[in-house]
């Protein structure tokens, strides 16, 4: 019998629209970019929580964390959750969804005053996609980790070092699992019609910063055949990245470039752009990375440009855990859903988590996908993932993870985690 | 027997030196975009031509121009010159060097109180190169023709609605021929070891904006064959342009591209550039761009992403007069100089004049060529331009010119120019 969870995914739609409206930025959701939204961002989802049933504490990365206790006190627990914020140029979909479901499958407990064997944690993650403080996941703050390498610093966004490093360790309880709920943020579940996947990794990504010296010149007087074009260069370059990356389980994209000198009629001299890389599967986007670099090198030296490579990041693929996930797919079949894996091609709070504890992930149907404001997730496709989430957490019984042999000692010891690239 | 004008070279690079160090860009000599500067630079030049013997007037255009009286007062006129500033980005070689050697002239005749059969002008132009009114050449003033549909203003200059529109026709005396010695701006002359060119033409110019819209979309989670990316699609037009354009004859570049949303993780969903195509035969251009436009067609079709393309500009090829670019092969065959006929690419004061009178150019060698601060005319390659310019002045006659079928007229009555393109 499926129960009617429409009014609760409605409700949790109309708190997406909430946290929106504090964005800074028409039609996206940063509201963390700036301490008054941030904080006011916090309240209401603390409020939430409150109101489910919820105690409520924060950490001092900036982590929101409420916990609905099991049938007994400090029982350890199972977290769901996500980060509160969206990404540069992305929309409501993008962040806060799996920490209101999160607070949504609590209220559903908390009207029948159900407990269930484990406590259920939900997380509001402070600033995974690096809006606020230039860094990756900040989230991965609550690991202890040292903080990764400071990037280019986003419009608006404050420089790494001003962060305030925590003052004590996290208070986490014993963690037993990890469940992330995000919009998929691609068009391939849309594209199969199918409303939830089960994800089966966060791809590992490599990042190529290029810069392309030629030579300048009028675009009226030099002949072609005397020219160093720094913008022709980078074309093939384009596409040998898009025809390399055309194999199964890779994508390649060149998603920023820039000209000088930047004029309709000026040959460009220089010419930077970056590549990106991403695969499942670490062997093979190295690979593919290998081919790319050979492939630079052999037109910047047939067009007699000087070429520059740096690579600027390349974190490996983070695999989800395997029973959890199987775990995932049987919730989904018991709702009458098919099971459809998928990884996750953008980055994730998992990948954070994953050296915590087990780690999954569900992934919701996304349409109009694109990295940008306009992406929407029906309320019916709310409903459904709400209703797997559920069943999921339902039948979730510590007993069944406990001999998985994960690091509780990382967890328990902080320093003890392994470092791990950005 | 050659005459040794070192000493006159060298004053003319040191003048170059003194207009470039007013420049609001280091490196270049946009003296004219501000007012004080502007100002500063016409006051010296005017000083030159007096000290070389000229009476000074200007017109209210903002053209300066310095007249040498001939053996009769108001004979018709002998014009050299060229504009005063340099375009965005360009260097100290790429306007003055016109009107300072014409100065270096009448020195040189002055010097031996020698007058010539005809009157010698001397013009430094205004805004030729649109910088200060983001209006193509502005010295066009001067023909009393309309002003050219105002294009998108370059930082720092000023709208064109806010030129004042001269009170009052220009007062040019009756024009005989006009010569404009430039730098060359291209690498054709060095890279064949030539000091000196002859100008056949200017190339005519046509310019496209196209914008391509795609689909944005999450640069790890849109697989490769569900994307319509638009740079990559854009790289392949970039190569498109330069490989049909590497005909005998045309030139054409991309030199300006941006894409939106512009982040390392984002595929692109817009991209907008130039492509900007030259020729000196108008035929040969318009047959490249029809193909270039369908080309552009077929690989918007093939990747699925719409295509606008906007004619922002077609200017057709202006060609010098022959008989007058005859007797400046002479001029540098009596010094014994080859003699290299060449188009210019880039845009010319002469383009404007050519409607007046008889145009001609001489081009001077520049290295390091490149629509940039850096390119350079060395000083020998100075002096032999004002060795050929002044044989050709000297050896000038009117009575050669005056049989051709020139549109006197049109420069008596100025309503009657002929309307042509920017």
């Amino acid at each position: 019998m499926r129960r009617k969870l429409h009014g609760i995914a409605a409700e949790v739609m109309a708190r997406l629209d909430v946290l929106a409206a504090l964005t800074v930025e028409p039609g996206g959701a940063r509201q963390l970019v700036r301490a008054a939204e941030r904080a006011r961002a916090k309240t209401l989802v603390g409020g939430w929580m409150r109101d489910a049933g919820m105690v409520v504490r924060s950490d001092p990365a900036g982590n929101l964390i409420g916990r609905y206790e099991g049938e007994r006190d400090g029982a350890p627990a199972l977290l769901l959750g996500s980060r509160l914020e969206t990404s540069v140029d992305s929309g409501r979909f993008d962040g806060p969804l799996g920490a209101l479901a999160g607070i949504a499958v609590v209220q559903l407990l908390a009207r029948e005053e159900q407990r269930l064997p484990v406590a259920l944690e939900v997380a509001a993650f402070a600033d995974e996609a690096g809006v606020r403080f230039a860094a990756d996941p900040v989230g991965t703050l609550v690991a202890g980790r040292e903080p990764p390498a400071a990037r280019a610093v986003p419009s608006g966004a404050i420089p790494f070092p001003r962060l305030a490093q925590p003052a004590a360790r996290p208070t986490f309880p014993k963690l037993l699992a990890y469940v992330e709920l995000r919009a998929e943020q691609g068009p391939v579940l849309d594209t199969e019609g199918v409303p939830l996947g089960v994800g089966t990794a966060v791809a590992g990504q490599a990042r190529l910063g290029i810069t392309l010296e030629g030579h300048a010149g009028h675009a009226g007087a030099v002949p072609m055949e005397l020219r160093r074009d720094a913008l022709a260069a980078a074309a093939e370059m384009v596409l040998l990245v898009e025809r390399r990356c055309s194999e199964e389980g890779l994508v390649g994209t060149v998603g920023r470039l820039a000209v000088e000198p930047e004029a309709p009629d000026a040959i460009p001299g220089t010419c930077r752009f970056h590549i990106d890389v991403r695969a499942a599967d670490d062997a093979s986007r190295d690979l593919a990375l290998d081919d790319i670099r050979e492939g630079l090198a052999e037109i910047a030296r047939r067009r007699r440009l000087a070429c520059w490579v740096e690579e600027q990041r390349r974190v490996p693929a983070v695999r989800c855990d395997a029973a959890l996930s199987r775990r995932l797919g049987d919730a989904l079949a018991e709702e009458g859903l098919g099971v459809r894996e998928l990884a996750s091609g953008a980055g994730r709070d998992a990948m954070a988590i994953a050296s915590l504890c087990p780690a999954g992930m569900l992934l919701v149907r996304c349409h109009g996908a694109a990295r940008r404001p306009g992406e929407w997730v029906t309320v019916d496709d709310c409903e459904t993932a709400l209703r797997a989430l559920e069943r999921f957490v339902r039948d979730f019984r510590a007993e069944d993870e406990a001999p998985a042999a994960h690091p509780w000692s990382a967890y328990r010891g902080l320093a003890r985690v392994p470092a791990r690239a950005g």
